[in-house]
């Protein structure tokens, strides 16, 4: 039904799909102590799920860090295949590569699906705000545990470059180099756009006030939540160029006398079939609430918040950073990204800036990974 | 409670509201034979409300037809005040002005809460698709009874603009010249924004399959496909100049440790509260059902849909032809202008092509009149 296959943004398939790098082990490590939150609250028994590839090596210089978009999984073999191959970003022989997922998902971490072990419930509406800084103190009890000191590599895109950066700002003397893509704090227009998406599963009747049953989630609000986001995740040109104005390709007719819902309605053209069809695969593999705990953790996430001056923020950095804006981006415009990279290399940190050309749009990470190793090499 | 207090796109204030220039007369034209429709129904005793403002002259050559946006009203003086400014576009002492309101709409024209004469029952889901052409052809009809036959001048923005096209090319005879503001037929991305604008409504459970109380309308859903709108409406960089990432002015705090819907939602950040109140406002000034008769028509114009060339569609047009595109504009995106103005001047039409400059977006026609008035001079 549709002409895009590829991976979605944040494009973990649900965990077990479409396995392409196999890591070599997949578990659940849980933090000895409450996870002390910024917001002043704890999380009690918070657990990481995480993957790991390849092997670390005996000198334990070799551990790189993944972190993923919103609806990603920790199987980035699943997600970002194309960092893996040959001569690319990664190697299965030389790196140690470790991907968490992130706390609020509902892929294996502690999320609003989880059992509150304070009071025996699962948390749903009350599950937490935890910061993108709570999750890299979290990630960091769990590299400690594999005995990971120091990350020759961090890497993210979209909400995994937060994780990044925040992984260099927070812990300087653990990482040598940070790639961060496809993102800056989210601008007035991305804060819009997720409070849409979050307005769309807080209208859906089954949403509950967050404490749906599992065998009625809000499907239609997270449907709709999910196409405002691919919206978002794509260009106008990529649209243009794959949908026009065709007819849906089912045969539906957008100027037909009566369809479904009377005149008012009509059949949909293709891009509405698309976007349809997306929204439809989605709620099969995300859970409502968990989309609502990340979006909070990306809209929530900005280094200088609080901080008077960005050499305050970005000084202690010693990992030498990389940025990546897509040309097409319209969630986090290429010019943002580049003036974000200006910002802290004036902080006196090593932060280069490379532009993805691509029509793709923020996607592009996911969709066009040959083309981002490709500028990376 | 917003910054943004100037009239919002198709921004007819309800009507009443805000005169700022008094019409000379206002009030219904009642076709007398059905309406045949593009989709091959008919609607029986059509109804177009409509305006005019200054007087027609004895040599009947002054005439100038303004035609509004999607959620517009026949009130001009209202919604384009500026355009009447002394010096402007408009002139009350030497043009006669007429403005209508577009069918399907809920101010004043025959819609789908107006009454069906040959059921006696509400429109309702079952209003026909009345197209832009529809339009324009029952406009004639309204024209021709104020003893009009030419225009000197055909005018509008977005929805607007398709008209003032239209009837350059329906009307070659009757039209002079004819400015068509922010507008090709709708892109990919548009259709992609309207789909979910509809979504958003027929999710409502209050929408009832179109067959909602007048007292319990979709309000919900109305709302939220109005928030959708407005962001296409505006510009990223207008959003970040005016709400960057500020918290709600009203004193929400996105940081905070709990606030409405527990931890999942948060504080609203400033742009977020400004959505809000966009969206509450409008519900009480539009019906959900004129909405989605009203995107339809946007979605189905296409002059070029069923010909084989552009010379065929276009090559008949006599008019002097202005198309404007807003340099932000990224709904209907002033290079997408431009290039629909370059495929109609191929078929031989005289067909010239301005850019306003300004971070507005699409709704820059509206938002800042005085520029546009500036660009036309």
């Amino acid at each position: 039904m549709s002409v895009m296959t590829e991976p979605q943004t944040g494009a973990g398939k649900p965990p077990a799909a479409r396995k392409l790098v196999e890591p070599t082990y997949e578990g659940d490590f849980v933090l000895d102590e409450p996870l002390l939150l910024e917001s002043g609250r704890a999380l009690a028994g918070a657990t990481l799920h995480y993957a790991v590839y390849g092997r670390l090596n005996a000198a334990r210089d070799n551990a790189v860090l993944v972190c993923h978009a919103l609806t990603g999984s920790a199987l980035v073999g699943s997600w970002w295949p194309e960092i893996f191959g040959p001569g690319a970003v990664l190697s299965l022989e030389n790196d140690f590569v470790i991907c968490i997922n992130i706390l609020g998902s509902c892929y294996g971490s502690t999320g609003p699906g989880s059992v509150d072990p304070e009071t025996g419930r699962v948390f749903g509406p009350d599950f937490p705000l935890v910061s993108v800084r709570d999750n890299v103190r979290a990630q960091a009890q769990l590299l400690d545990s594999l005995g990971v000191r120091c990350l020759r590599l961090v890497l993210g895109g979209s909400l995994g470059g937060m994780q990044a950066l925040e992984w260099a700002i927070l812990f300087p003397q653990r990482v040598q180099r940070a790639l961060v893509i496809a993102v800056t704090p989210v601008s007035a227009m991305g804060l819009a756009l997720n409070h849409l998406q979050r307005q769309a599963i807080l209208h859906d009747p089954d949403w509950l006030g967050g404490h749906y049953l599992p065998q009625r989630p809000p499907r239609r609000g997270l449907a709709l939540a999910r196409q405002i986001g691919m919206l978002s995740y794509k260009s106008a040109g990529l649209f243009d160029e794959r949908f026009a104005r065709h007819p849906n390709r089912n045969g539906e007719d957008p100027w037909s006398l009566d369809h479904q819902g009377g005149g008012l309605i009509g059949g949909r053209f293709d891009i509405a079939g698309y976007l349809d069809y997306q929204g439809e695969r989605f709620i099969d593999r995300f859970d409502a609430n968990s989309y609502l705990a990340i979006l909070r953790t990306m809209d929530t996430w900005d280094p200088s918040h609080g901080h008077a001056s960005s050499a305050e923020v970005f000084g202690g950095i010693r990992a030498q950073l990389t940025f990546v804006g897509i040309s097409t981006d319209w969630l986090f415009p290429p010019q943002d990204v580049r003036r974000f990279a200006a910002e802290i290399r004036a902080a006196g940190v090593q932060a280069g800036y490379r532009e993805m050309i691509s029509s793709h749009g923020h996607d592009a990470f996911l969709a066009e990974q040959a083309e981002l190793v490709r500028l990376l090499q």
